[in-house]
């Protein structure tokens, strides 16, 4: 099978349905798209390397999957309804062109996104960079910097979860408690066009640990915060499986936890969401546990150190 | 410096100017984009890879701007203005993400596109991955399945010097005379912008080589080719300088052209481009030189044969 043949029967067709957004997808140049009147558009692209962003032993399909739905939780986070997704699958060989495309369009059908285009090379290392593109009303975006001081912080989703599964699958425990967190990650994206729909107007999605996101979201909107970690979702699983200090480390650094840190004003109720702290005027992140301050040694993942 | 420091200082702000397409650019969890009234989207997507897009000797600020290059090549050949970029950057170390940085936010001012957002990643080999979004009036994007059997076929830019070019720089004659060819690629955008004006209804941008992309464009559009190499823009000068062999391999196969095929109705007269062939009712795309039917082997570059 040819390349263009190959590519034809990994992605010709699969994803989700297609949408009014789009005019021409995969097969010319470049896809056409015109959003529905009324509407903006969001985009955002990450890419997703074998040995970086996931463990050499994951199978490729698992981790294309992942790769998908860590894009799609920029969406989530944004409050934006999901629909095109573009994909650039670099691969080894022919067997991982079939795999990733077989991970990548099964998690797209999961959340009804269509595939649009894109393009498949042979490359040194397997690897995904997935861009993905949603809508919401005009104006009606959650950013990270629009917390005020007096706002409430709110957690939709667990932190410390991918991280412990990480660990147990790297240590050799591949049926642990917690792997499936690590190997199927799912964004929140029905809960974050609920929150916009709710008027939550801050929001952001933790992909680099709680403390470090919460410190991106603070400085962004000039203002600082006091978290209290008990208060997490699920908290009291994470310290009865791991002990109080793991699960500090994996709550407030983990990371891929793809849970919605959002604010929203004081004395507001939300469903299917933790409310975890408070924002004030003075900046900078403090943690607290029952109450009293504490310090947990920071080691969120920096590419280049 | 940080992984943050160092995006920063490499990226934001640099490329072109903002557009009022982006309501939100680099900074958030996504960007956010407004299309103005009347007008469609145009989206494409590419990854380049050292060792795969580029010899690994191609300094590889080189390799950035080629790739940013390439890829607004797509939207030339669709006849839209260029507006944003997102760029995933793979890089295997700080030197690399900068040089990448230097390289692609050059080639984004040169072409006044705005870079509204992507990621940098840590990676066992430096790539990247270029999405590109631009606009055009509703309606009037030249798509490759356009073509009619009575139109006559047309290029503009020309084919075989990207190749030849390449050639001179694998075989270490890295002064020769083509390899400004190789190692700085234009794509035609204000050409584009103009055949669409003119009223150009179908168009590709040449990247697999002409024959290969040509009967991409041709089966497409459901007609078939006459296609006379001699006529190809410069022929005469790559003749004298590689002979006609070697000169018909390179035009023929050579690939990342970036060059516009197009049709138009016959009789029509357009600057800037040479008619190069007619269209047929009858599928395929048959070769000519001086009216003879040649054969030149197929050697398209295929990603996994």
């Amino acid at each position: 099978m040819g390349e263009f043949d190959l590519i034809d029967s990994c992605f010709a067709g699969k994803g989700g349905k297609p949408r009014a957004f789009t005019l021409l997808g995969i097969g010319d140049d470049a896809s056409i798209h015109q959003p529905a009147a009324g509407m903006e558009l969001v985009v955002s692209t990450d890419a997703s390397l074998a040995g970086v962003h996931w463990p050499m032993d994951l199978p490729v399909a698992i981790a294309a999957g992942r790769a998908v739905c860590s894009a799609l939780s920029d969406l989530a986070a944004m409050g934006a309804e999901p629909l095109s997704c573009w994909l650039n699958v670099m691969a080894e060989d022919t067997d991982a062109v079939e795999q990733m495309g077989l991970g990548a369009t099964a998690a797209l059908l999961r959340h009804d996104v269509e595939l649009v285009g894109g393009d498949t090379t042979r490359s040194p290392c397997n690897a995904l960079a997935v861009t993905v593109a949603g809508q919401l009303p005009a104006g009606s975006a959650m950013r990270r910097d629009a917390a005020l001081a007096d706002d409430d912080v709110w957690l939709c989703g667990r932190v410390g979860f991918h991280a412990s599964g990480l660990q147990q699958w790297l240590t050799g425990e591949k049926d642990g408690c917690f792997v499936v967190e690590f190997t199927h990650i799912e964004p929140l994206l029905r809960q974050g066009v609920m929150l916009r729909e709710q008027g939550v107007r801050c929001c952001m999605d933790i992909s680099d640990g709680l403390l470090q996101d919460a410190e991106h979201l603070a400085r962004a909107s000039g203002v600082g915060m006091d978290i209290e970690l008990s208060l997490l979702p699920d908290w009291s699983q994470l310290v009865a499986e791991l002990g109080e200090a793991k699960a500090l480390q994996n709550a407030a650094h983990g990371g891929e936890d793809y849970a919605l840190l959002f604010t929203a004003p004081a004395g507001k109720t939300l469903d299917q969401a933790c409310r975890i702290g408070r924002c004030r005027s003075q900046p900078g992140v403090a943690l607290r546990l029952h109450g009293d301050l504490i310090t947990v040694e920071k080691s969120g993942y920096d590419h280049f150190k």
